[in-house]
């Protein structure tokens, strides 16, 4: 059987952070190889201050369900319990002076990148979303608005989109959560359309961690949770990001 | 439980189909609802004439290996067997003079819509894409290259832009190979990174129409079939698009 890149570099991280071990893909204690707490990732990733440009924030295209709705959530922060994510143009941006496990690099000569769901920068057009996280409890909500350029079947946004938006998000928490860093498999079951233009509102929880992978859903509904939009299960593989000596 | 849109949909366009008959998607012969043929789908949906700009076309930002199995698949469609599909900015254009079955309707003041996988503009920068497809088989082959706007890990494509791409060529092939027109599931399960600019070679199979359903097969692989990236099965709902009066 081939190899996958994920394995090969899970196993080539997996030996460096416990050297002498054989076996592909034991079962580890979280803390063993994975070290970093959520609070350290969290602080790492939610700089106070910074340059660099928040896409999560309000703007004049934000229906209102999705303005209430991020209000409220933003009041729910000030206790600590829930943060709210900054949404940078590039994830590279979000793990400045940390670099991929060695093993994964992309030679390029492009420049102009973009994370996927920040890739239409017209207000309202593309992606409008916001990620609140709760550490403690290892959960996300996160407040998603397509826009006319997401568009799939004539005013509904594309399925497409939606898997997308839902493996970001899980993206985000696996990695604050306990350092999933790959998507290794997404379950997706739709339900019904969403409107372009209207509030999804995507509720994750991380269900578990075990032998080096997070396991966890999503459930994508309608604010007052009446039209159920899509579910979805994930796994992902945890990997512990390098100092970049470059940076 | 909550009936889902989707199964409501199907309903009322079942009942439409077949009156009389008081079951909730009960086994149907492919032809006795569906009655279009592959061939006259394909026909509809590849116009020779069009005035509308085809997004599916060489431009500068192809790499090496996607303008040269293009031409391959090009050369393949002069026998009759393979058809290049035309890509145009808006399913709308798609599916001119039809309209979404009843009960689906979105109201909207947007004006400028764009398919989700084509709503990065610039050349080389999001989705470079196109797809072939088999009628006689059903199954189709679309050349994907994921562009630096589609980034998730550094210098990798996002795997919700390879799920996207999954998904839209899954319901194009749907479409044409037995009226599928949303998608119900997708289970994918990735293995190995794409590089920003590489080609990935998306093999799409529809293993079989059932109960209203098309269960479809993608596997994503380099070329040479030496690297896998992911692999993914989907189920599509099929439903008659309606002819639409007002065009």
């Amino acid at each position: 059987m081939m190899r996958t890149g994920f394995q090969r570099v899970a196993r080539l991280a997996h030996h460096k952070a416990l050297p002498g071990n054989p076996h592909l893909l034991p079962r580890l204690h979280q803390a063993s190889a994975f070290g970093s707490s959520t609070h350290s990732l969290v602080a790492r990733f939610c700089p106070e201050k910074t340059d660099l440009k928040d896409y999560a924030l309000p703007n004049a295209s934000w229906c209102p369900d999705m303005l209430s709705l991020y209000q409220e959530f933003l009041e729910k922060t000030k206790s600590g319990m829930w943060v709210k994510l900054p949404s940078f143009k590039s994830n590279r941006e979000h793990i400045q002076g940390l670099k991929l496990p060695s093993g994964l690099v992309a030679a390029s000569d492009k420049q102009d990148w973009r994370i996927f769901t920040r890739c239409i920068q017209l207000e309202g057009q593309g992606y409008e979303y916001v990620i609140f996280f709760h550490p403690s409890e290892k959960k996300s909500v996160c407040l998603f608005q397509p826009g006319p350029y997401l568009e799939g079947a004539p005013g509904f946004a594309h399925g497409g989109s939606l898997a997308a938006m839902m493996d970001e998000t899980f993206s985000k928490t696996a990695y604050l959560a306990g350092e999933g860093l790959f998507t290794l498999s997404l379950n997706i079951r739709f339900k019904n359309l969403i409107p372009v233009g209207s509030l999804a509102v995507l509720d994750i929880q991380v269900e578990k961690i075990e032998d080096q992978k997070l396991y966890m859903s999503c459930i994508a509904q309608s604010r007052d949770k009446q039209t159920v939009y899509a579910k979805c299960s994930g796994v992902f593989l945890q990997l512990q990001l390098e100092e970049d000596p470059s940076q």
